[in-house]
Order: C-alpha cells, then structure tokens, then sequence
C-alpha cells in the first residue's frame, strides 16, 4: 500500500483519482483520454451490467448489436444529432497502413487507401441504428421494437477524468419503436424507473428524477428525463438519461409505418443509456478516506477471512474453520475470499481489503479458535464485533443487508441535507459556493438566464424534478415570474 | 415466411447466406463489410459468451477492458504482428467533423483537428496490452497475469460474409503473462483445451486440436494452436485459436519481471480467442434446408408450445395445459415459449420455429386435450410422437440430452468420414474436389510446398494434429520425405 495518502479535505480530485488507481479500479492508457478498466474494477461493472441486463430482460427487451462506424452521410442525417456530436468525433478516413519509406520499422498511413466516404467511431448509435429499423419496420404488426445494446462509444472530450468523462467509454444504449407517442412516453418513463430503481436498490444511490431544460437536452430528442445523484463533495452527477426522441429520427432515415386503419404514420423513438460513468457515481458516494466503499449489492468479494496466525498448523485448523464459514456462507449466495498469502502480515491485508471496499472482514486468530468466535468488522461504520461460530452465515446475511442499507441511508440523509431552497441571488451563490448540492430555486424558463447562471456560477440546471410542487414565485437571477422551482448544481 | 427457398444441394452459400437473414440471426449494415447481429442472433451469442465466461472463470481468469484504439506507435513495436495487420487496419485521423461550408447540412473533416499521431482501430489487442503490463509487472509475485477481454475488432477484410467473416466482428481475447515458458505454453494448452469442450458440449461440433504450420501462425506467435471445424460443403472452419506468444510482446515493449533469485527476465506470454465466427460454425454444421437446427445447450427457446385450436374457449383450456407443461419444464431449467399470436396458423408458426431451429416443439389440439396428450417433434431428426402429459417434464428433458448428442454424433459421423488417407497427388486432388473433407497427408514440412499445394488446390494446411501418429512417409506433393500426415482442406 505504498501510495500519497490525500484525504477529501485536502483535495477531493486526487483522492477520487488515487482511490481509483489503487484500488486497481481503472488506470490511463497509452492512448490520451482512454482508459484501462482493471480486473478488480470490471469486476464491478460486470455486477451492475448482470443486474441492468435483468432488468432490461424483464421489461421485455433484447440485446442486439450494431456496428461501431457510422458513414458520416448517416450521422448528419438527423442534424440536431450530427450537431451535438460532431465536435468530439474520432473519425476513420483510412483503411491500411504501409511501410514507411523513410523510416525503417516504421508504419504509415497508406494515402491510396483513403476512404471513399469518412467513418465516425459512435458517439450514440441513434443514426446507424434508425437506418437498420427503416429495414425492420413496415406494419404496425413490426412494432413494438426494443432492443438494447452493449457497446462501446468515443466522444473525444478534451479533458478527462477516470470513469467520469474518458474518450471511449462503455455503456448500454437502448433504442425502441413505437406505433404512439403515448407509448412512446411510458417507454421513456419506464426505463428513467428502472434506472432509479437500480441506483438506489443496487449502487445505494439517492436519485431525483425529473426532466432536462432545453439546453440540456440529448441532441435529437424532443425530452430528456434523467436521474441525478449527489456527490460527497455537494457537486450533482447526471446518472442516466432517458429520451423521448419523438418522430425526429423516424423523419430523419424515413421510417414509417401502415397502422391498423392502412394509413401510413412515422414511427415514435427512445433511446436510454447509462455508462461506465456510473463506477464514478459510486466511488464518490459511499467511500472514505481509506478507500473505496462498496454496496454489498455490487461487491465482487462481499467477504473476506483473514487468518492470524504464526506457523502452519495454526494455519491448518484456522482455515479448517474457514473452510466451514466458506461454505456456510456460499451456500447463500455470498461471495466470499479467503486470503491466506503468505506473502503479507494482517495489517496489510486489513488495509488492502479496506482500500478495495470489502462490505465484511472476518478476522480469526488463536484465541478465536480457543473460544469458538471470529471478530467482524464492517466495512462501511469500521465498527467491530466478536461473534461466535453458531449461525455465523444467518449473522453475515443480515449484516449486508444492514450495511446496504446504511449506506443508502446515510447517502440519502447527505443528499437530502444539501437541497436548500434560495429566493435571492446573493443566497443563491452563497449555498452554491459554501454549503453546496443542489439549490432549489425560481427560475424564469429561459435559456438565455440559465445560460447567465452557469457564466457566473458554473451551475446548470439539473433537473425539473417529476416531483415538483407548483409554486408561483420569481425567478432567482432575473426576477421574472416562474411557476415553480428548479435544481441547480454544479456538476460532474 | 416469404423469401426464396435455396437448399444446400442448389447452393450452400446463397442457403447459408438466406438462413442467417431469414433465421434473424445477422444482416448486413450500412457499413461496408459490418454485420448488424439481430436479436435472436445476439441471444445465441450470449449463451455461447455466457458458457465461455465461466470456463474462463473456472480456469482463474478474471475480465478487463482495454482500448479501442492503438496509437501507430505502440502498433509497430512487435514488427511481425504490424506487418501481419498493417494491411487491413481503419486508422483514425481526425477527431472532429465540422459544417461543410459548400454543402448546407452536410459535414465535412476538419482539417485543422488532425490527430498528432494516428490511432489503429484494434484488430487484435497485444500491442496496447502489453505496453499496459509494462505497468503492472514488477516482480515474479505479479505473476500470472490471467485476464480476458469482450470487445469488437476490427479488420478490413476485403469480401466479408455474415458471422464468418466481417470487417467488425466481437470477439474474447485473452491476454496472459507468466513466469516461465512451460508455464506459458501449458495455459496455451489448457486454453485450446477449453475452447474443445466448449465446441463439443455446446456447440455439439467435433474439432481436431492441432498447431498450425508457420504459414498460417497468428502474426507475433511463437506457435499458434487451434480447433478446427468440418462444415457440410466440406470445408474446414478454425473455430479458436491459442497462441504461445514467447517474450516477442515481452521484449517488443520492454517487459521485465524479478525472479525468485533476483534477476531480470522477459515475461512470457500467450493469447487466446474465439469469435462471432462461431455463429457461422454453428450454423453451418447442424442446419438443414429447412432452416437452423440449434443444439438444445445454445438455444434461445428450447421448446416452443403451439396451440391448435378453434375460438378462444379452446385456447383458453389449452393455455391451462400449457401453463403447467411451462412451469414444470421451467423448473427443469429448460426455456419454453408458448406461440398464442392470433395473427398466424399452426402451420404457420411450424415453419417459422423449424426456421428458427427451435429444438423441441410441442403442439396440442383439441384431441390432445380430449387424450391428456401432446404431440412432440424433434427440430434434428423431425420425428414426431404423441405423449402423455404424465411426467412430461423428464420426458422432454431426457429428449433435448438425445437432441444434444445426437447433433454431436451426426457431425462426429460425417466428420469422420471425411477424413481421408491420401497417398498420391492425384488422389489428393480427387478427394479433395469430388470427396471434399480433411486430406491426410504426407508434407515435406517446407512452406515453399505449402504455397504450391495453397496455388494448385485452394487447400491449407489446417493443422498439424496433436494425435499425429509417427509414420515415416513422403510428401505427397514433392515426394520428399516426411514424419507424418498433416491434415489438408479448403477452409473458410
């Protein structure tokens, strides 16, 4: 564990980055703004995609997969779309390289092998994926379509930050047809539900669902719905985001359908994602200064058995009894280690399952062994117990589902603390800049003030929330009257 | 079911080709050699990654996720794995797309956002890996390194055919380091090894271990193994490949370990990988005219239930039956579908599963219902037979083992059969055109033979086999000598 310990306090960023490098989550690459995902930290992507996965299976949709490149005569076709994204494009315009003449060893981009038309790497999979449906659809008959995909996407952002914003990135994309805009909607609802469902069940996350402003919104889509969680630091994460995308791609590559009646209609769309973005999510929500925190729900190793012992036969009847705790505990479907190198004292695997976010340590030495007990420690509180043997896996069951919900909780009791209602400006910037999170506040509906708050505070708008009271009131910054308040934040 | 019926004997390509666009398993995109995988297509290729995955676990690999692109400097480090790609690489060039100002609404590259240096579109990951181990590889204690990625590669392939060959296809790549050479070439071993049992007990097609000569080893391999496949034109398929890499990777970035003893070795390396490939394989082995023919341990819906019936007062006793035939193959761990759509006949929905490669279908009228019986047809052999509801649950269970095996042991036939012990050359060439299948024969071991056998024949040394019995002989094309027969065939 020979790393700089920075602690939140001194300086959130580098915490956040060294927590993520030495808990063997994710590294950069060789290539600017890519990252690697190591072992330990695909481990838990691969939890969330299972549980995501399920989730999408059970609200009836399918895998599929689509290709990577885009034809750029494709991506403009839909131009809010082609807008929004052509300035972070990674765009193929060659298919070979060659020997360099001038360089031995060296390779080079063969000219005659250009490209008769360029190849976007996807941004989103809207356009390629709308030019399949066309295809697919002719009746009503054809419809619903909902298809999911698990995919990689590069958006070339300038400035990266591990999980949070990298140039290639992995998520799952969501791309469904509708014969009516009502169904459409509740396509929409339904999946910003599910995406909730699975932060706060799942990731132990907090979210408020509601709606993007204009200036928010997915290029392309006529609404964004999207959940928002809290950051420890008070700055608001975007989660997930769930579009109604109306007719605009089904205009763009032309897809229609002949209803019932005969009569032709263009078809309505969604499309929903959530990405790697979500491991930032969680590593800034639940951990501390030693480490990652994770759920119990997502842990790869919910529990591990450290042996204190001096010589092998302590070691052989201890682990003898651990085999037993093993067992016990797999058979309910708990996923549990037992670190038995002998390269590393206990001290030094305490800490290096601390920094890793192991919900239960179970620690067990001689005079565990004489009494018939092991001591467990809970990750999250670091409280610690001795407890004896009997109905040891029953104990452990009910601890992680004490220590998931405790972390929600305690989430949860931090989010809902950092929502402040303001009515002045000064107020406004004051809780922005010292108490941070979200700030609920008037706001006059334009995107010209809104435009003006981020220039002067860096806050945008999250989300009008679902929830939302109706409430007369004017707005914060300009004074115009507005029918009800708004989240600000700064954000991730 | 509306399309043009073509069957093997007419035209095996155009019947391949039909049966994986009207099976919905892929079809073509808008993108010059990509494949869009459809749903049902996409669900057989998650099983096959969801069996593979645990083999993979079971063997003490652990998943991560590496880079889409390769910086052109990292490309060219292992000069024969660069040279070996070179040819058939998408580079990107630029990073952003702007308006063009000649063409309203049209995009154009921008010029000015030219990449410093090129990025390859991976089309295998060695390169980007290993200068990613450099980091992680200190001392023999960071030893194995066993990891696997899921990605999609991409190699422009000039003529691309669905599932068996396109310029993006998904693929596993594993990546492993180690310690000593032996222990490297065992994981190569135990790798091919697991990919042959995957192939026989899943994918019910028998394949022959073997190395590949020089000529057809992976670019940047020590030696290179594989599993290779017999389709029923008579054309060999390589299923998997497993590579003994050496220190060529250890060397070309520079990757040295600590011994033990204190002193600086290369690392050792291999890589292993199977693909959408295996899509086409499967299709190609067990499928017949009448469409695809599924292997139960892959199929996405193992039984179907069609209801034949008049009105709904006897649908709806029949959906009774039918709830609790579900629920108790259910139970079994067997999918089942029960086809109620009001929108097709019986005859119909036989066709489209038969189609679809549906293993067990049960159907049940009004006079089963009278009889507490069913009737139930096998998808491999079309046998059908009457049963009685009683235990029904074992009896279809016993029926997809049966299908399982039987689809093994039909392939094993013809496979078998069409290996041939070929002494002369103009044997070789008759058994070869007329006989088709594997050509055992004598080989003077010269890659020089091998290009005039490849020049005359289109046949390839598919592998030198494990099993190969020493047997003094010779070449059955130079008349030199030789140790014993490789297995020749035209391949895919």
């Amino acid at each position: 564990m020979a790393f700089e310990k920075v602690t939140r306090e001194q300086d959130y960023s580098k915490w956040y980055n060294n927590l993520v490098v030495n808990a063997d989550l994710a590294e950069n690459s060789g290539v600017r703004g890519c990252m690697v995902i190591k072992p330990y930290g695909f481990a838990i992507w691969e939890r969330m995609q299972r549980e995501l996965d399920r989730m999408f299976k059970e609200t009836g949709h399918e895998n599929a997969y689509f290709p990577l490149f885009v034809p750029k005569s494709l991506f403009e076709a839909e131009e809010k779309n082609a807008e929004g994204f052509a300035k972070e494009c990674a765009v193929v315009t060659h298919y070979r390289l060659k020997n360099n003449p001038d360089e031995e060893g060296k390779l080079m981009v063969d000219p005659e092998a250009r490209l008769e038309e360029e190849l976007v790497v996807r941004p989103t999979s809207e356009a390629i994926i709308w030019n399949t449906y066309k295809g697919w659809i002719q009746s009503y008959r054809d419809l619903p379509i909902l298809v999911n995909q698990w995919a990689n996407v590069v958006r070339w952002e300038m400035r990266t930050r591990l999980f949070l914003r990298t140039a290639e990135f992995l998520w799952q994309e969501g791309h469904t047809a509708h014969a009516t805009k009502q169904e459409a909607i509740e396509e929409t609802t339904q999946m910003l539900d599910v995406y909730a469902e699975f932060a706060e069940n799942y990731m132990g996350i907090p979210v408020i669902k509601g709606v993007k402003t204009e200036n928010e919104r997915f290029a392309g889509a006529d609404d964004t719905y999207c959940i928002e969680g809290l950051m420890q630091d008070g700055k608001a994460l975007q989660m997930g985001t769930s579009h109604f995308l109306g007719q605009n791609f089904a205009k763009a590559f032309d897809v229609k359908y002949t209803t019932r009646e005969g009569k032709q209609e263009y078809v309505w769309a969604t499309s929903w994602g959530v990405s790697t973005r979500l491991m930032g999510a969680l590593i800034m929500t639940h951990s501390d200064d030693e480490g990652l925190v994770l759920p119990p729900n997502l842990a790869p190793i919910q529990v591990v058995i450290v042996p204190i012992y001096k010589g092998e036969e302590q070691l052989e009847q201890i682990r003898e009894k651990a085999e037993t705790i093993q067992n016990e505990l797999r058979a309910k479907g708990i996923t549990v280690k037992f670190d038995d190198r002998d390269t590393h004292k206990p001290g030094w695997k305490f800490a290096e399952w601390e920094l890793k976010g192991v919900p239960v340590r179970i620690a067990m030495g001689p005079r565990d062994l004489a009494n018939g007990t092991v001591e467990v420690a809970r990750r999250d509180t670091k409280e610690k117990e001795v407890l004896k043997l009997e109905d040891l896996g029953n104990k452990v069951e009910h601890l992680l589902t004490a220590i998931q919900d405790n972390l929600y909780l305690k989430a949860k009791t931090f989010r809902d603390d950092h929502i402040t209602n303001v009515d002045t400006w000064d107020e406004f910037k004051d809780v922005l800049e010292n108490k941070t999170g979200f700030v609920s506040a008037h706001w006059d509906g334009t995107g010209e003030t809104e435009d003006k708050i981020k220039e002067e505070t860096k806050a945008t708008i999250r989300c009008i929330p679902f929830d939302q009271s109706k409430e007369e009131g004017k707005c914060v910054y300009s004074g115009k009257p507005s029918k009800g308040r708004v989240l600000f934040a700064k954000a991730y």
